[in-house]
């Protein structure tokens, strides 16, 4: 499948890389085309890897991967072309973080509104699944990194579009067993806001390589 | 010890419940005393149970639980009268939610302050410590309800205070190994805005007994 990732960050080449693994064609997509880091990437791996502007990469991909800086997401989408969008299923993984008032991050956007929410309005024609935002980029590619079973969530208002980013999911590493449906997109709410709490596990275990399992009265022990 | 747990709504008479059956004398206190749940709930298990105002069971504890409604608590903390709290130890156990908007609640609270935060602002002189407001009130006070192993966390500015909290939660069934210290009060935030995910969870397990666990690159498996 034809995948563009938007966003040439550590999340955007890691995510790229992951892909093209699994014999997917990967196209990321940044500002400008040419950007240094998506270049370098594009040329280490060749073959079936490409880079290029927003738009470059929205209009290639059949799949398109949201891996932008949550405060530039919606620019950056804008950029991609909406046209370019319509109909596609845009996978949500960039959390809404506010740097700019020092650390620990804020969000731009909680409480009653989420991330997910503003892209899907943004994009009444794309059909947004948030995912993989809970973790961090090399335990998205590879969940055997953490110990044990935990969990990936997955929201979105289009059932077929949660049943592919499902489908990639299982194709990264994670089990279908770990994989909890959250509902609408509105979930994307809870899913972002995690990220205080991460920010604080990570500072208590001491690496960022973690993850939560849910269990319920229901789960068996192990 | 003799414990003031401010609340006789589910939570706080649970709590109540689970604190004499480890031993300890507790008066669960409400905006009035002869509240009828507390009365009905003293009057049931009589001897060390007894109730009155907020400000009776902050007189009587040792330790002070707050179990009000998030929305109510910093009321309740000035009824309780700051005078007579000053010293001691406050388990926050409770979250902001915000019900008066529909379902699902948000919080009234978030991102860049806490409830936490403010019960500590409010009263400086309380050694404020934030824990179990992650799980529902069955979770509380027996965790063995979840399967397997699952997390609880603790903030506050004060280590004693939190030592003396930990060693509550062991007595309620938490193993030592189940309880993550996340440092100040200020990981009130994530631990309140945890609310918004775990609502979507509880939905999607059907059941609110459910927890997490943490695991990181150094959890051994199982």
């Amino acid at each position: 499948m034809r995948v563009a990732v938007l966003g040439t960050g550590i999340v955007g080449r890691t995510l790229g890389s992951a892909l093209l693994s699994n014999g997917h064609e990967v196209r990321i997509g940044s500002r400008t085309a040419g950007n240094p880091a998506a270049v370098a990437w594009a040329e280490q791996i060749g073959g079936p890897a490409s880079e290029g502007t927003f738009a470059d990469a929205a209009g290639f991909g059949e799949i398109v991967i949201n891996a932008t800086a949550g405060s530039g997401s919606l620019e950056a989408l804008q950029m991609a072309g909406y046209e370019q969008l319509a109909g596609k299923v845009l996978i949500d993984v960039a959390n809404p973080l506010d740097i700019s008032r020092g650390m620990p991050p804020t969000l731009t956007v909680c409480n009653d509104d989420s991330l997910g929410e503003q892209l899907q309005r943004a994009l009444p024609d794309v059909r947004v699944v948030k995912t993989l935002n809970s973790v961090t980029a090399a335990v998205m590619v590879d969940p055997s990194l953490v110990g044990g079973a935990h969990t990936m969530f997955v929201a979105g208002d289009d059932a077929t579009a949660k049943e592919q980013t499902i489908e990639l999911l299982q194709e990264l590493g994670w089990p279908a067993r770990s994989i909890i449906d959250l509902g609408d997109i509105t979930a994307a709410r809870g899913m972002e806001m995690y990220m205080a709490l991460w920010l604080r596990l990570w500072g208590a275990a001491g690496t960022a390589v973690l993850n939560i399992e849910v269990r319920s009265a229901g789960t068996p022990a192990g």
